[in-house]
């Protein structure tokens, strides 16, 4: 138990719900150790969504909406931060979501998919083969879901994945904290941002964004641009704290 | 298993090890978290050890040899990464070394005090007794080691704690990778190093300093300094990747 005037008391209870979800089986071990590094990386951010992010995550909604296929691929961290958060942007994108792990085992896909279900998410049926340019299991995936997508958003993406999509032709959007990841570099659109702020975001831009406005949008994506600006608020988060 | 050629290979292969540490009880969930936040802010360091930390480890390895009781304290993550390293500098530095833990638990204790011991870490005996101005059994410490000691290495140490014994008048010197953490703010003097890099230094230190080195250069400490120094050392991180 962590007593509540604790200053960091809402840092430490985000953690202490990771780790119960791990004990449950839903978040890996090392996934623990990869949402501390984004909760450093928010940190310098000032743990906001910045005016940058916010028209990353408008960008990605534009994708979604014009993208022929989309899907939204969920693994353990994601699952176990936003369950509740994926099923509104399932019904507001038109996205498929399927569960993809990088500690996977069958038995966490099922603790995984009935989290998602229980929590109001379609999941595509169907078994998955080895259909992405990965060794062992990390090729599974999806013939009908991920490997006919065109767009995929992939939150807290790890960098070979997400490569391997790219290699394939995919759009991907990443949302990741950490710009300077091979994830947030290799993605199509990266979304710098804590994921329970960048997905209502996302929700609310694919409910409101007119198809016109999409169209330009997604026509004039810049990740570079996106990638620096994240780069230069981290730096004034530095800066800010050495007055 | 994670394949050898994955680019990150040995980052993701140290989670791998606190992960097992963490499945035998001896890390808990949360301290893989905050692992995770140090290996953020080392990436921005280059993952080495700067000039800077390296004088700060020098100042170190003189408070501890100028004082009259040392003491360091041992929690879970440090027992995880870096058991093998506690012992030399117990012997050079002629410290007590206490196991004090955040979340503690009586079978954690024994469990890290079974690890320090095999790797030849000499533990103080007796019981622990709620002696330090925190609530709950956040107070614990023995009265013959962490409550009398005059100098306290604290290695990943939670702020709340740090506090508490800088108000107790003790010389705090934290091992910690956030140069913005409370307990990197508050310590008498922070390394900010990563733990496996800067434990040997020390040693190395303790060994090798003449004594009246070691009182000037205790009697010199400015940890504001080091502070700025290693967030400067971060933002050149920042700025290099954007290149």
């Amino acid at each position: 138990m962590i007593p509540p005037e604790h200053p960091r008391y809402r840092s430490l209870f985000a953690r202490e719900r990771l780790a119960r979800y791990a004990a449950e089986g839903i978040v890996s071990l090392e996934g623990l150790s990869a949402h501390g590094r984004g909760e450093a990386f928010d940190y310098l951010l000032g743990e906001k969504t910045t005016a940058s992010a916010l028209l990353a995550e408008k960008t990605a909604a534009a994708l979604l909406l014009t993208a022929r296929d989309p899907v939204i691929s969920v693994n353990g961290n994601t699952a176990g931060l936003a369950a509740e958060l994926i099923a509104p942007l399932q019904e507001k994108s038109g996205a498929k979501v399927e569960v993809n792990l990088f500690h996977r085992t069958e038995e966490r896909i099922k603790k995984i998919s009935r989290l998602l279900r229980d929590h109001g998410v379609r999941l595509e049926e169907g078994n998955a083969e080895r259909l992405l340019p990965l060794s062992h299991d990390r090729a599974l995936c999806q013939r009908g879901g991920i490997y006919q997508a065109d767009v995929i958003l992939v939150p807290l993406e790890d960098g070979d994945r997400c490569q391997a999509l790219r290699e394939m032709g995919k759009t991907v959007i990443a949302i990741d904290l950490n710009p300077l990841s091979r994830t947030a570099r290799s993605a199509s659109l990266t979304i710098v941002d804590e994921l329970t702020r960048a997905l209502p975001n996302l929700t609310s831009f694919c409910a409101s964004l007119p198809r016109h406005e999409a169209e330009a949008l997604a026509g004039s994506l810049d990740n570079t641009r996106f990638l620096a600006d994240a780069l230069e608020m981290m730096k004034e988060g530095l800066s800010h704290a050495m007055d």
